[in-house]
């Protein structure tokens, strides 16, 4: 099949005919570059994330699983800033013209834009090792952007969903075990938190979505904001498929896995009553896991009273001085 | 080196401090995306062009021509549409955290956004095989972005420089030889037509820029236009390298050779005066090629009076029912 005929073949898949923005898509795929008509007093959201055969994704993955995760990796970016998702760019680079892949891989994608009513407007397919980029871009009012920066001493620190389950499934598959089917859904196809990220406007302090793992995250929205954070590990979610895991095994896999996508936020301490709502609007769990702290690094508390300290190695940036950084 | 540190020095390098657009970016490097406020009455031009090691580059070609080439492609299709550049997004796959090859790939890079007056605004920085894919936002004012569509029968065509070098210099190569110094100018540090494709605006009925060959490019023209095209070979506008070449070796390149990165677009017949005025003012050679005709198909027009038919494959799509496309 010539790149071509792959390329009309991809746009019909993830066509996204309902998508919001769509008609402010004045030139689409098939010109040198698209043209967009953002609306007025807007400004744009834009990221881009690349995932990588056998370093973002295991080796084998199924090809809707790659669509749909390319795709939720990048809108999760877009929650985490507070922005309406509008159109995005794949930059797709296939090791062969292997049609029955790119139908599955172009149904993961469409499904997802769907969903989150984002439009296709361009892209790029070649030849290579499997690489799968995509550029989105979102709207959001002038000035209302959600920020890393901003989290104040007093704040809660709060987290959408239950962290460690894409990890989980990922350890249980290197065992060469299979996971639990929730996990596994969790690594496959992550639902970015749009929705809240939206809701979130106005309310909250601060926001990053969980890629790289909580305590990596969070370090990002702490070093930005210049404060620290005391979480209380026993207020940290558990997904149904943890609970049997010895505490600290837990843990590791909640706080440094990475792969969750959901979203950390802070929110001044009045604003707690909000959250139930919050939740309810957004459905979503909401669970309030720490508080912000003048004092700089992150501090983790165990239930007995004592402070628990990660094992694994990466986790030395996260240093007392609040200075390290991944 | 962490990938912080090269974010860091990625960023440091690519600086390009007097970009057009930099106070645009509201927020840059360093959040879960980037915020740019766009100013009023303008439209964006989107483009999203990888790279990828041995497909688009020979193995091992020169850091700094890689850095360039990767922002010089995209570049190129902002100018094929008439738009002025502003924000740019690099998302770079690498197999080694090589600083002697970052620091040399982002001067590459730099240098080119500097002269181009395009600002950085973000990226994704990951391991795998050397794969670098740029995204690039252009501003147009409503309207008047250059579009593939738009020939009619009668324009005249016209390319800017001289297209054949880069194929010249690669097919050298391939040879195992030393390319003159000009043609791989030509390949590794292709200049995009820039203030060209502005200039075009409100004069061309049509633009295309050449990345796949003029054939291939300029059929696309044809196709989205619905119209045909006649060109006459002995206007083909000759680089001094290739002087000395057989005719129809140096067409062949010519014509399918691809990664001039010129601009092929057609005007109307009456505002062929304005060419050389716009010639010396974007400081480029323009040369009409043929015109446009309303039977579909294009043919090509030997001295002699004779029709030109491409020898090597890849030309089948240039089906006399104009029907075919790449």
């Amino acid at each position: 099949m010539s790149e071509f005929d792959l390329i009309k073949r991809l746009q019909e898949r993830i066509c996204a005919p309902a998508a919001a923005y769509r008609r402010q898509c004045v030139v689409g795929i098939g010109d040198d570059a698209a043209v967009l008509a953002p609306p007025p007093n807007r400004q744009l959201v834009v990221c881009t994330d690349t995932l990588v055969e056998g370093v973002h994704f295991p080796i084998g993955t199924a090809a809707d699983s790659v669509g749909h995760k390319a795709l939720a990796v990048n809108l999760s970016d877009l929650a985490a800033m507070g922005a309406e998702p509008a159109w995005f760019f794949l930059a797709l680079t296939l090791p062969a013209a292997d049609t029955e892949w790119l139908e599955r891989f172009a149904a993961g994608t469409g499904q997802l834009a769907a969903d989150a009513g984002i439009y296709l407007a361009g892209g790029d397919l070649t030849s290579g090792p499997l690489n799968v980029c995509v550029t989105a871009v979102g709207l959001v009012e002038t000035g209302q952007a959600l920020r890393r920066a901003g989290a104040r001493p007093g704040d809660l620190v709060v987290v959408s969903g239950r962290p460690g389950a894409a990890a989980h499934a990922l350890a249980i598959m290197r065992s060469g075990a299979e996971p639990d089917p929730r996990d596994r859904a969790a690594l496959d196809f992550p639902v970015p938190r749009l929705e809240l990220g939206r809701a979130l406007q106005g309310l909250a302090t601060s926001c990053i979505d969980l890629s790289d793992g909580l305590l990596a995250d969070l370090g990002h929205v702490l070093d930005a904001s210049g404060v620290g954070a005391e979480l209380v590990l026993y207020s940290l979610p558990c997904p149904d498929s943890m609970a049997a895991l010895p505490q600290r095994e837990r843990w590791s896999l909640q706080l440094s896995g990475g792969d969750d996508y959901e979203l950390c936020f802070t929110v001044p301490a009045a604003s707690s009553k909000q959250l139930d709502a919050l939740a309810g609007r957004c459905n979503c769990e909401l669970t309030v896991i720490g508080g912000i702290t003048a004092e700089r690094g992150l501090k983790l508390s165990e239930p007995g009273g004592g402070d628990y300290r990660p094992a694994r190695p990466g986790y030395e940036h996260f240093r007392e001085d609040g200075a390290g950084q991944p």
